[in-house]
């Protein structure tokens, strides 16, 4: 077993901020994607979560991402804008285009917002918890560099682009009520198990992956020389090509196999698109009315009589959102060599930003 | 084999048209309706064709479907606006949206257009190919009387709500380039491909259905009493919920186990609720980089190396558009005995209505 320490949430803010300054990002670049990485930890999604500082840290290093990028906001319409991010930290452009969609949805009800040139944003799920939490409906989604092929094909072209779809629960739900927070990538199973599979030397299941040459493979050697199955077959390859679209196609960046892979090319900029569709619920339907009817919406779901009844029906979201609230209480569980490495990075540079 | 007979656009659209007005049905509505339907046989969805004017007249008869509905746009804001159906044909409320949010979206570059109490509307594709050929991006779904069980549950509380997301192509990529549309549900399987092998006394593959107790079954009569599988068990799932929080909540619909099921009330109103989300890319982006754009991301796709040589990669929605061209060119083939039906309906009411 992997040794584990507990932190706590300012702590490990503290810690991801200094690192990634030290690494040369702007204070508020740094600021905003250590918040968006430990979010990623607090709802137990280690794998976007700071994990991933080690990562921006070296490509900000080596320039794949700008250190001193200039991120911008460019309208187009009272409910259109685009956001050219300038090649900086994926979370600082993520959340300078998610701000601004928010507040053109609070004026105008509703809003698109693309961003080109931009990198790896961490998870969907945070970004969807702030826009919940000030009360609006988020459609968001981004691509990534190709791991899975389009249905039928024999060659990845396309990539494993998550898709998240939330709406908020009233402050009347109580303080606990969850919010509803669907993010999901479009692969059987994630890249990040096969490594794992691979790493402890274990096989992996049929379904999850094909080789290089296009058949099916319980080999997670074979798998990652491979590429990914999308859920749901030709379902999954759809939906996929259709995040990509609107992350894409929509906002003038990359997309398909033009993004370049960081993992091949950590020195070069990943130019990855992502979009936010906001949606202010009570201006569309009035406050009192969306409120009842999405409180009685989760009930309906969270009271369906479960398969197994040690297990309740959960709304999409409301595990993250339980492991966040245990994480806030108790603290943040990590390997300790990741906390050894985030630290050995943050002193790299003295003292951290102030907040 | 069941006997077929072909049967060309404009003698279809007659039919169904007239047997709608015949069963009650305004012109206008009948008109709106028949186009949707026949749009569906000429894709080759044949279960969200014609058939359906068989059920929406015995509806339409048994006031389910109300004959003088009268459907109303409310506008909430320049980019927002809702639609009451009035119980009316479900075709007639989706295009009555879909014509308002392409109205909007045109002044303001996006809009999102809710419908309540609406019916049955159909297919997604062919309101996906309309938006197209405005040179509109669509974002669509509807809710749908309860099929699936929530993952982990074991009561059905959950449609089988299609998604659509389309991106059209430009008028330079030839008139035969199709556009992007991906129109899907949420099983497995259809129950219509239930149904269907109930009726010839075949079997179903595993993981398709699970009978009423939530147990996996490939016997398809214990599966029309049980509920069907979602496409990625826990993400098929949450994304069926997805769209119905966009199409039944946010709309003031009904939804989940609110909607009255047509199959067991057919002359009770069944409150469904669509959404339509229409974005001009030509307003975000410009219309030439957008053009460039969607031509490479359609172009990778479709070269993709394809697994099988004889089957090349395809994009969402290019086999309905090839069949389309087809049948308008060649007619649309029907079971025999279902133009029989559709023709004695148009008849009940002697002269159809003028177009």
């Amino acid at each position: 077993m992997t040794k584990t320490v507990t932190v706590e949430r300012a702590r490990l803010l503290h810690l991801a901020e200094a690192a990634l300054t030290a690494a040369g990002a702007a204070p508020r670049h740094a600021a905003l994607s250590a918040d968006i990485l430990v979010e990623g930890d607090l709802m137990g999604i280690g794998t976007h979560g700071v994990l991933r500082v080690l990562l921006y840290s070296e490509r900000l290093r080596l320039g794949g991402i700008k250190a001193g990028a200039d991120i911008k906001v460019e309208r187009k319409a009272p409910s259109l804008a685009l956001v050219d991010g300038d090649d900086g930290l994926g979370p600082a452009v993520a959340m300078t285009a998610l701000d601004a969609g928010c507040e053109m949805a609070a004026e105008s009800g509703l809003a698109y917002v693309g961003c080109r040139n931009s990198n790896h944003l961490g998870a969907l799920a945070p970004y969807a918890l702030k826009a919940c939490e000030r009360g609006l409906v988020l459609i968001s989604g981004t691509n990534a560099s190709t791991t899975i092929a389009p249905w039928g094909g024999r060659e990845a072209r396309l990539g494993n682009n998550p898709l998240s779809i939330a709406a908020p629960r009233p402050a009347s739900a109580g303080p606990d009520a969850p919010h509803f927070i669907l993010d999901m990538a479009m692969s059987v199973a994630a890249r990040g198990k096969i490594r794992k599979a691979r790493d402890e030397g274990a096989g992996i299941p049929e379904g999850w992956a094909v080789d290089a040459a296009g058949k099916p493979t319980t080999d997670p050697v074979a798998a990652l020389e491979g590429f990914l199955l999308p859920f749901g077959g030709h379902k999954g390859s759809g939906l996929s090509q259709a995040v990509d679209l609107l992350s894409g196609v929509l906002s003038g960046a990359r997309f398909l196999t033009d993004i370049s892979p960081w993992t091949d090319y950590p020195e070069r900029p990943c130019g990855t698109g992502h979009f936010f569709l906001l949606l202010d619920p009570a201006r569309l339907l009035g406050k009192e009315a969306y409120e009842a009817a999405v409180t009685r919406f989760c009930r309906l779901i969270r009271e369906t009589p479960p398969a197994d009844p040690a297990q309740p029906v959960q709304i999409p979201g409301e595990r993250e959102q339980l492991r966040r609230a245990e994480a806030l209480d108790k603290g943040i569980v990590l390997p300790a060599d990741l906390l050894a490495k985030i630290e050995a990075l943050a002193k790299g540079r003295g003292t951290p930003s102030p907040r």
